[in-house]
C-alpha cells in the first residue's frame, strides 16, 4: 500500500538531487532556500537560483500542503456540495531559464493529489528552446518516450498529444516550445495500480537530470550574438504570455491565494516585447517558429 | 441625435492629435502606422512607437469594428439566445512606456459600444509611476477631477473608486499604480443624454496631452541610476502581470480572436522578474510600494 509519507519523501529527495545536479552543472551559482508554511496546513521549500554561469534564473519548488478542500478541487474531484472533504497535495515543480540562448528552457512538474476519497498523480516535462535544434528535440523526445514505454506503451502517444494541446498559445497560434509529455488524474484503473503510477512518476523525476544535463553540456558554451540574445528575450516574452494567460497551475495558484512568489518563480529574469516582430526568411529564428506547432513526431 | 459617424470621426482625430503631441514631445522617434481589416467587419489603425528619446515603447490604437454580436457581448447586453444582433465598437486605447524611470507609464482608453439596441460609453485614464512623486500624483488626480466635475459632480468619486478596484493586482495585494478613473456602461439615464456622455468622453480624450505632457516635461531629464532602471523593469513586470492576468480588455481580446499584436501593444519593451524582491527601508522604492493601495485621496 502506497503511503502519503513515501510519496512526500520521494518528492522531497527529488528536489535535493535535482538542485545538487544543477548546482554542479552551473559551477558558479547556487540554489537559495526559502521555507514557508501554509496557514491552512502544510508548507513548502522553495529553492531559487539567479545569475549563474549557465542558469540565469530558475526555481525548484517542493510543497506538501493539506487542509479543507478548496472550491476548484472540490469540482475536479466531483464532490457533492454538502460533502466535507480534506485535500492533500505534494509535488515538485521547476523551471530553468538559461543564460545562453542556445540552451533550452525546461519545465517539469510531478505531483500527487488526494481530495476526499479520490487520489491521482499528474505532471509532465516539456522543453522550450529559443532556437530549435532538431537533434536536441529528437534526443529529448526519444529519451522521454523510452521512459514512458518502459511503463506503459500507451503513455507516450497519449501524454505527448496532451502536452501539444496544453502548451499551446492560442492567441499566437504557436506551441510554447517543442512539448514533451503532460498527464493528469492518473489513478488506479484498467489494471494499473497507484504503485505503478508512482513508479512512472518517479521515473520521470529521476530522468530530469539525465535529460537536461546533456542539453546544457552540449549548448552552454556555444557563442551567440546580441541578435540571438534579443530573440531569446522575445521568446521569453511568449513564455510569460503562456504562463500568465493559460497555465492552469499558475491561474489556480493566483486565484486561490497561493504563495505568489513560489508560483511566479517560473517567470524569466528578463523578457521583451516588440510590436509585430517577424524573423527574416531562411533564418534560424524563422525555422524555430515554423517548428512551434502541434503534432510533430520527434521521437525515434 | 448622436451619430455613429460623429463618434468614430472624433476617436479617429483624437488618435491623430495624441500621436502628433507625443511625437513632438519625444523629439526623436515617430509613430509608425499599421492599417488592418477585421474579417467580420471594420478594422483599425494601430500606431506604435519604439526607441525614442522619451518613449521607449508605446502604442495608440484606433479601431471601429462591427458584425454579429460576439458571445461575451451578448451576455453584457442581456440579449436573449434567439435574438439576432449586430454590434459596433469604436475607440482609442493607448499605453506609453517611457525611457526614464522617473516618468510614469500612462494608459487611456475611450470607447463607444453598441450591441443590439443598447449603447454605452466606457473608458478611463490611469497612471503607473515607477516612482511615486506625491506632487505628480496630486496634479494628475486634481486635473482629472476638474474635468469630471465640469460634467457631473458625481463622476470623479465614483469613477476614481472604480479605477482603484479595477487596477488592482490581487496576488500582489497592490494597485497597478496610483489609479485615475475608470467607467463603463455610461448610457442615457437619470436625465443624462448620450450627447452629455459623449462630451464627457471627449473631455477626457482632449485632456490626455495637457495631463501627460507636463509629467513628461517635468521628469524626462531627471538623472537616474542603474538601480532605478532595475526597479523600473520590476515595476513593468507587475504591469505585465496585471494586463495578462486581470485586464478585461486584454482577456476578451485574446479569447475572442482579436488582433493579438494590437492588444499586446500595451506590454513593455522589457520587463524583469526577481524572486521575492523587497526594497530596503526608507527608500523611494519602499515609499512607492506603500502608496500602491486603494482609497488614497490624491485630488485637491
Amino acid at each position: 500500500m502506497l503511503s502519503l509519507k513515501t510519496i512526500e519523501l520521494y518528492f522531497h529527495s527529488l528536489q535535493d538531487s535535482i538542485c545538487l545536479g544543477l548546482d554542479n552543472a552551473d559551477g558558479k551559482g547556487q540554489f537559495k532556500e526559502d521555507l514557508w508554511d501554509r496557514l491552512e496546513g502544510g508548507g513548502g521549500r522553495t529553492r531559487t537560483f539567479s545569475n549563474g554561469n549557465v542558469i540565469e534564473k530558475g526555481g525548484v519548488n517542493f510543497s506538501a500542503v493539506h487542509g479543507p478542500c478548496p472550491e476548484f478541487l472540490r469540482k475536479e474531484a466531483g464532490l457533492k456540495e454538502s460533502e466535507q472533504a480534506e485535500f492533500y497535495a505534494t509535488g515538485v515543480s521547476l523551471v530553468i531559464h538559461p543564460v545562453n540562448p542556445m540552451v533550452p528552457i525546461i519545465h517539469m512538474n510531478v505531483r500527487y493529489l488526494k481530495a476526499g476519497n479520490l487520489e491521482w498523480f499528474g505532471g509532465g516535462i516539456d522543453l522550450t528552446p529559443h532556437y530549435i535544434f532538431e537533434e536536441d528535440a529528437k534526443f529529448f523526445h526519444t529519451h522521454i518516450k523510452s521512459v514512458c514505454d518502459e511503463h506503459n506503451i500507451a503513455y507516450y502517444p497519449e501524454f505527448k498529444k496532451w502536452a501539444d494541446d496544453y502548451f499551446f498559445i492560442q492567441h499566437r497560434n504557436e506551441t510554447r516550445g517543442i512539448g514533451g509529455i503532460f498527464f493528469d488524474r492518473l489513478s488506479a484503473k484498467d489494471g494499473i495500480s497507484m504503485e505503478d503510477r508512482f513508479h512512472f512518476v518517479q521515473a520521470i523525476g529521476n530522468n530530469f537530470l539525465p535529460i537536461y544535463l546533456p542539453l546544457i553540456e552540449k549548448n552552454k558554451d556555444k557563442s551567440y550574438t546580441e541578435a540571438n540574445r534579443q530573440w531569446q528575450l522575445l521568446r521569453r516574452g511568449r513564455y510569460v504570455e503562456f504562463n500568465l494567460v493559460y497555465d492552469r497551475g499558475t491561474k489556480f495558484g493566483l486565484l486561490t491565494n497561493g504563495r505568489t512568489e513560489s508560483i511566479l518563480m517560473s517567470l524569466p529574469p528578463t523578457a521583451n516585447w516588440e510590436y509585430a516582430n517577424q524573423p527574416e526568411k531562411d533564418t534560424p529564428e524563422e525555422k524555430t517558429l515554423s517548428l512551434l506547432k502541434k503534432g510533430i513526431n520527434w521521437a525515434e
